[in-house]
């Protein structure tokens, strides 16, 4: 990716703020953790591995601003800074994953010098990034082997650089494809509401050179039963124990259409996205968000005033629908409670 | 429906403009066939019937235009504008339907005074506008008798009032099942890229008082699959002798999906809107139009500058995904050739 989605340099952290894109590309700069947190609520970071890692460098900004104090006041503030971090957005778990992992690391260590607790907990910010783009190169390979010649992809949302600290999930299938030279073309759903598709997706896959068509959501199915499509590629928020997929509405109306014409439908989305503890999908909460996504758009009403409107902002992909789970683990087909569990036994 | 879709008045055709509801409720006015032509090319008027309509007053401002002129002029300057009028837009077959009936009547007229030629081509634009009310008016009880009480219906697009010259087709059967207190609930697709469910439908069914709950186009498969709708119902631009149907994109995608969970899928269209000419729907032309109307809304930019985009307006549900098609001369059941040739022999 050409623009990077974040990097921490001059002690701030600096995200590229995609509320502007594709039109500006400018970087957000963090300098507190406060910055950090008003980053990930007003989603100038969104995407699941995206907002762990900003908020790993949120919580080492605060260590920054506090950690002169006396340990009892120290404690006191990174616990709050902590705690606001994991709440600037309620969905993703890999927030208060990454969070939880320094504050831990910080508690146990308040009784180290400034410099030393700082570079411990620089280095595990580090980590946690560099970590999320080892994860996803490697399932990019994995899933590369799904993919042949020629393929034409269809992907959904944005699961892309954008949402990770680079390379992206299904983005980063369809990237590794690309860089090995086997001529894919591209369709993206623009994605309503938010229009991530149109937004991030076209934006992301332009500048790495991959050849990329918008549509309206509604056109993937014309395209899908008229055999111009081989593939479906998603990402996904979150994956219940059995493999049913919470994933952004409209994923699936595509996996129906995918099943009713036999065009694979693939999931690509790392191990920390599978919540063991939900048995199935009818367990996933799904976040209603709210109206004025869908009766307005860049401020401007395009609907009648106090229309109701009911906007479920995930759907639930059931696993019987998905021909493939691509981890960093490998891939594993026709998912079930038995072939993930495995997953994690490797 | 308080805001008219047409009317004529001092020789200007009055069209309520589309393009501007819900926030504006302005009328664009027609002065000349130009103008009639341009304000269906760009959808100031919008929707199979009210094109149709929109085209035969279109038509007769061309005869008020050079009904003074020799015959073979006259005759010359009628041809060309029926030809501009059609080429408005391609898919609806209503608009050479009605076009051709008015320049039919010309050309068999030409020898007749100025004011008779005139006389005679009103009474047939106005018959046609007339006929639009009566034929959308029965076709609303047929549909009715389909809908039990408490119904939740699902709509895509406008097939409304704003569609026709009145009442409408898919939604003339929604005002039928209100108007006769069936307690019907309705979700209306938002219907990207134009937005007709939001400005539109929503538009038309608050001020009908009718319960109408706006969603993203991705969202309709989650609720089928819920079991929330119990019926879906559309317009169509033009339905094939064997019942194959093209209606605005996103269409289809609904079919497949009433069709995996058992929701009955109908389309409501005057007979007008089949043309027995085409055998099946591979042989429909599908309108592809602009991509601004994909990367910008409201001439805001909303995607990357020169990104591909593939925008066909319009998809073909084959027949066999349409439970029923509702017309002014009743309901045909698991639509084919046969039963739609049986239509046109009562």
């Amino acid at each position: 990716m050409k623009n990077e989605t974040m990097y921490f340099e001059n002690n701030k952290l600096k995200l590229i703020d995609q509320r502007k894109l594709p039109l500006q590309i400018e970087y957000f700069s963090c300098k507190n953790y406060h910055d950090a947190e008003f980053a990930i609520s007003e989603m100038v970071v969104r995407g699941a591995p995206a907002i762990g890692a900003a908020a790993a460098y949120g919580f080492y900004l605060a260590a920054l601003e506090f950690a002169g104090l006396p340990e009892e006041e120290l404690e006191k503030e990174l616990k709050k800074a902590a705690d606001k971090l994991i709440a600037a957005r309620p969905t993703a778990v890999n927030l208060s994953w990454a969070v939880e992992q320094l504050l831990d690391l910080a508690l146990a260590n308040l009784n180290k010098s400034e410099e030393e607790l700082l570079a411990i907990l620089k280095d595990k910010a580090d980590q946690i990034a560099d970590s999320d783009r080892k994860i996803n190169k490697k399932m990019a390979e994995n899933g590369n082997k799904l993919i042949k010649e020629n393929a034409v992809i269809l992907t959904h949302c944005n699961a892309g650089s954008l949402a990770t600290v680079d390379y992206g999930t299904a983005l980063g299938v369809i990237r590794e494809a690309h860089f090995t030279k086997k001529n894919i073309k591209v369709f993206a759903d623009e994605t309503r509401p938010r229009l991530q598709g149109a937004r991030l997706t076209a934006f992301e896959l332009m500048e790495e050179g991959i050849d990329v068509t918008l549509i309206a959501d509604s056109t993937a199915a014309t395209l899908i039963r008229d055999g111009k499509i081989d593939y479906i590629i998603t990402g996904a928020d979150r994956i219940a124990a059995n493999g049913d997929t919470a994933n952004k509405i409209g994923t699936f109306m595509l996996s129906e259409l995918a099943k009713n014409f036999a065009v694979p439908f693939y999931v690509a989305a790392p191990l920390s996205t599978i919540d063991r503890k939900l048995a199935s999908g009818s367990l996933i909460e799904i976040e209603e968000r709210d109206s004025e996504e869908i009766t307005q758009i860049e401020g401007v009403q395009i609907a009648p005033e106090n229309v109701k409107v009911y906007n479920p902002a995930f759907d639930i992909t059931p696993a019987e629908n998905i021909d493939a789970i691509i981890t960093e683990k490998g891939i594993v087909k026709n998912p079930d409670k038995k072939s993930i569990a495995e997953l994690f036994q490797v």
